[in-house]
């Protein structure tokens, strides 16, 4: 069975891509949680952080860094949530490593332990929009 | 207002430590989700993911993956949620950056949106000397 997330890697699943470099992509969830709900993901197929090499946790880690910027300009979340799984007793539903960022209000009545729900594509593709033209904006 | 990671990394303050090197050190949870449950910090003070360095992000997830390994070791989790918030909206309540490691199990009966509890010191500290000791078995 093919890997989702080496489909979209691959340009055969699209997705709204927020930023990507030689070892690591990121797109927006399609499930969000909150406005500005992204997924890191390394290209290298990696089912868990069991399996991720040192030099992929820490692209993964420091993309992260720099897409948190860049949701913070782009947005101004009050907050956010860095969360990642392994298995399915961690609640792992693609079984190819990603981290979830997740920007959190104030008040805004959401928490971690959620059930994915499909959101607006077009709203999910503005925010992406967004979100990656500010990338450039990160230093 | 002394911060209590801050206090941990000198010394001030006693820990069940499991890992340290010269940018990250990792330590048991005191209010553990699940047995195993611990944190990695970076030693520099940032109170979030916006005030972290490059190179402290990057070591900090080199140092999740190892000790993930070592949590695989010592207590064969069924799976591993890797969580961390930045700011009150995302449930942040030590303003020093911190990641969790929370070994899972299935059927545990927790989720990630907990209240946490104190657990047994003396239970930790098996624990963690148990996870300190894999450390050196992980490759």
């Amino acid at each position: 069975m093919t890997c989702i997330f080496c489909a979209i890697r691959d340009g055969q699943v699209p997705a709204v891509r927020v930023y990507e470099d030689d070892r690591v992509i990121a797109f927006m969830d399609i499930n969000p949680l909150t406005d500005g709900h992204l997924l890191v993901v390394p290209r290298a197929h990696a089912e868990t952080i069991w399996d991720l090499g040192d030099e992929d946790a820490r692209a993964v880690m420091s993309v992260a860094r720099k897409l948190a910027h860049a949701l913070r300009h782009a947005l101004s979340p009050d907050g956010l949530n860095v969360i990642q799984a392994n298995g399915r007793a961690a609640h792992q539903t693609v079984f190819h490593y990603h981290l979830h960022l997740i920007p959190r209000w104030v008040d805004d009545g959401k928490h971690l332990a959620w059930t994915p729900v499909p959101g607006q594509l077009d709203h999910i593709r503005q925010l992406g929009q967004h979100i990656a033209a500010a990338v450039g904006q990160v230093t």
